[in-house]
Formats: C-alpha cells, sequence, structure tokens
C-alpha cells in the first residue's frame, strides 16, 4: 500500500476507534486529525464530504476488520454452540483487558444517529444485517430451518449488542460470559 | 407540585427525551433549554453544576418513571414467561408507532460515557442493577435458584438493550418481538 492509502486507513482507523467509544457526536474532527498523526489536509483530500461521510467510510472499515475476524472464528468449530460460544467468549475477554479502552464496534453510532442522520443509519442497518447473515449461514449448515436460523441470528446480535452496552457499564465481561453460557437453550433444535 | 417543581421536571423529561435519543454529547443545553420552553436561568438554578449533573438527574428521572412501570407489568401476570412477554412486547409496540421517535432508556447514554465520564457511568451502572433487581425478584418468586435468577435477569436485560439498537437501526418493532418469541428457551428451568 502506497503512502495516500496509509494515510486513508491511518484516518479510518482512528475514526473508527473514536466513534466506537465516544460516539458520533462526542468526537471531533480535530481529534481524530490530532490522533491519527495525519495532516489537517488529508482528512479533507479523502473525505471531502466531512464528517458524515466519514462515518460512513469508518463504519464500513470496522465492518470490512471485523466481519472476516467472525466468519474465521465461527468456521473454527463445526458445532454451531461451541462455535458461537467461542465468537462471544472473545468478545467478553476484550472486556477483561485491564489496559485497553474498548467499544461497541457499531452500536452505539448507530444508537446516536439512528434518529439524527438517516445515511449512517443505513450504514449501520446494512453493516448489522451482514452480520446476521454470516449467523445465519453458520445456523443453516448446522441444520436449522432458513427461517428460524434468520431470527436466531437477530436474537444473538441483540444478545451481543446488549451484553456489549452492559459491559462498558459494568467494566466487566460478565455479561458477555453469561451470554455465552445460555446460548445452549437457545440453540436447542427442538422447541 | 408547585410552580418551581414543575419548571424542574419540564427540564428533566426534555433532557432525559433527548439524551435517549440524540445521546448526551449530541444535545446541547441549548435545544434542551428551548424544547422545554423554561427560562434559561431555570437550567442554572436546578443543576449549578452544569450537564453532567443534569445527565445524572435526567437518568434517575428516567428510571423512577420506567421501574415502576416495569414493575407493574410484571406484576401482571404469575406465570414469568408471560409476564416477561408482556413487558418485552410492550417495547415492541413503542418501535410500531409511526409518529413517535424513541431511545435508548439509558443505553445510549451509557455506551457513550462509560469510557468518558465516571459519574455518569457510575449512575448508569446503578440503574441497570435495580432493573436487573427487579427481573431477578420476579424469577425468584416464580422458582428460580437466586444464582440462576442474577444470571437471567443480566440475559433478560441484555437481549432488551441489544433489541432496542436492532429496532432503532431497522426502524421496526421485530428484532423485539424476535426477543420475546424465543423467551420460552431461556426461562425453561430444566437445563
Amino acid at each position: 500500500m502506497g503512502e495516500k492509502g496509509n494515510t486513508r486507513e491511518l484516518i479510518l482507523e482512528t475514526a473508527s476507534r473514536l466513534f466506537q467509544i465516544q460516539g458520533y457526536y462526542g468526537t471531533g474532527l480535530n481529534q481524530i486529525i490530532a490522533e491519527s498523526n495525519t495532516p489537517k489536509g488529508s482528512l479533507y483530500y479523502y473525505f471531502p464530504n466531512g464528517k458524515e461521510e466519514l462515518a460512513i467510510e469508518a463504519i464500513k472499515y470496522t465492518e470490512h476488520v471485523l466481519l472476516q475476524k467472525t466468519k474465521d472464528i465461527l468456521l473454527s468449530a463445526n458445532d454451531p454452540i461451541t462455535a458461537f460460544q467461542l465468537h462471544i467468549n472473545e468478545i467478553a475477554a476484550d472486556f477483561e483487558k485491564k489496559e485497553s479502552i474498548h467499544g461497541m464496534p457499531i452500536g452505539l453510532i448507530a444508537s446516536e444517529t439512528a434518529s439524527t442522520c438517516e445515511p449512517i443509519r443505513k450504514t449501520c442497518l446494512v453493516t448489522f444485517e451482514k452480520w446476521q447473515a454470516v449467523y445465519a449461514e453458520k445456523l443453516i449448515e448446522s441444520g436449522f430451518p432458513a427461517e428460524e436460523a434468520a431470527d436466531l441470528s437477530i436474537l444473538i446480535n441483540s444478545m451481543i449488542e446488549g451484553a456489549i452496552v452492559l459491559c462498558l457499564t459494568k467494566q466487566s465481561g460478565k455479561p458477555m460470559r453469561i451470554v455465552a453460557e445460555k446460548l445452549p437453550k437457545l440453540l436447542s433444535l427442538e422447541k
């Protein structure tokens, strides 16, 4: 990747991290410029339409980074319960590392902008649906009927997003560990 | 309630609504003053320490309004599955009313401030724990052992918070309806 590509990626990486932790409205462009260590002109060069455009690209960047990671971990076990527990416990572990600051991949920016910025809401919706499609695919491969898999994928997505809110507030991975622990009941094939 | 009490409550009602929809960082004090139709001096009179103090009181106000509502609906059915389904479907219905704008009672402000404002984070934590205590009490009354009830109350809280994020983004009550529908599996007493 050339110098230019690097600068754009540095900006996106910093923006997506700050939007995750502080939110869209809590993060100013000046902080993104300062923390990405890029010249002020670069942000306006790569994102001429400003903060909204940057946020949309940052959400796509987060999606790009995390979706493949999710696919990989779900592929690492055949049994869907084991696979989803690996995925969920990996998120829990993120909240148990003392040093690092964590955020919601896109849940915070989605909530902030749902009623205030239609283009960002739509981008978040597409990203959530891609996540749910990855979950549903794993469930269908494991024998769940398509409709049941679609509903369960929305439920798993809900549980993870909500547990992130509680983990952040509690500064603990415990709510996410509970999600992993209770998952077998939800994924039992019999009703 | 006297004039003064009304003014304070008007400010809190407006602040809690705006923080729910637009978030803490997305809402300015001037908007709260304008939309509450109160004199500018009143906000500074009742909340001399400014926005952070107002947010903490607004969270407590939201808690006060919604916690009793939650207790009442959980009391309206003996069977815990029915009771929680009534509670969850009532939240879903809120997202299905076309006219109204909805938010996350405290999930958005909790996520925004978890790493950025310790006094607000702690207030949100207390509120979440009160909610979970109400859920746990219902489960214990229904025969769940205390520890299991505590874990399930965190799980139900997670599912609802996460489904709110998805309902907001999807502009639909469906994610919440799925939570209600799948609840019986989670609340089955056998492992």
